[in-house]
């Protein structure tokens, strides 16, 4: 075993997600070699995230004032909602520079599994925001990952939200840029058949 | 771009070993979600780290008291050092219950590559420890990685040691338990051979 001061560092490193034991053990003696400052710059980095980021108010992007730099932004159309599981994924749509709305985090997707449902995600805010007269949403964009999670929380919302006089739509699926139709499984060459356009 | 503190974290996280942005922003979001607790213990956590952990006096492992466990337990057979290059390797000897005896931690290996020379490692300590009157050294066991840079290490040290009465040993080579031989290199199959052993 290791001193107590080292192993608790390595226990906490554990929680980490993808961290294992022995990559635990990597973090801690990198730190321990590198020394006080850069043990000094972590905990300082950790101190200002517990401090200063919070949940947008609108969106629930974390942000560090009450509205993200998107929602406080007013050249953004305010009538088009991208809905997103993640933070990481707003960042991931910013870099593409194709969209100009603004966004709804859920933090998460529906997994009865589990045990979550809409309430332990932002669905309630977002039903809200689209129900909302001001800003009237015409568009809600699902912006969710392809994968079982993500097909069903789509679902979900969009059958809610149809409820409402709002468009719902859905990122389109197909053959990723650079891929090989070859190699392409047989339900997304069903999905870029069915999603074809003309040119 | 992420806000400043987050932004902030994340650059922090990819300074560990092996940690790049995509990594390092599955922490910083796993922590932001995991909230305040989760937080406060990594920091703490570090805290501790930056207080209490330090070295070893006699064979520069990291310790929390001047003398390591293994150095202050007058159990453990003074005359015998086994020379590591980290305090991970240490752990991993005691895990094996087949040492008694004290260690030589050197913080690396040599690698002129990268301007690490005997100085930059403990060598010159335990070169000392090797010639010192009380405890009296009666053997040095070299327990280096087998690859280059530990080779080379190893060589080096059993040159100088060896000016001293004291026996260099180094730990042996050969196929690992469960390996199959018809897939070992060639390298370690020769190694095996010529350490064979009498049954």
């Amino acid at each position: 075993m290791y001193p107590p001061s080292i192993q608790n560092l390595v226990d906490r490193f554990t929680k980490l997600p993808g961290v294992g034991p022995k990559t635990a053990e990597r973090f801690a003696f990198h730190l321990l070699k590198r020394g006080k400052r850069e043990v000094t710059e972590l905990t300082d980095a950790l101190g200002a995230l517990l401090e200063r980021a919070r949940s947008c108010a609108i969106c629930f992007d974390f942000a560090e004032n009450e509205l993200c730099t998107i929602c406080a932004n007013p050249v953004r159309d305010p009538h088009t909602i991208c809905v997103v599981s993640d933070s990481q994924d707003v960042q991931a749509i910013e870099r593409s520079g194709a969209f100009s709305g603004r966004y709804h985090v859920l933090r998460g997707v529906l997994d009865t599994a589990r045990g979550i449902g809409p309430d332990e995600l932002k669905i309630p805010a977002l039903l809200e925001r689209a129900a909302a007269p001001d800003p009237r949403i015409t568009e809600v964009i699902l912006s969710l990952n392809p994968d079982m999670s993500g097909e069903t929380t789509a679902l979900y919302l969009a059958k809610k939200i149809k409820e409402l006089p709002v468009t719902v739509t859905r990122i389109a699926r197909g053959l990723p840029l650079g891929s090989d139709l070859d190699y392409a499984d047989e339900l997304t060459l069903g999905d870029a058949l069915n999603g074809r356009q003309k040119i």
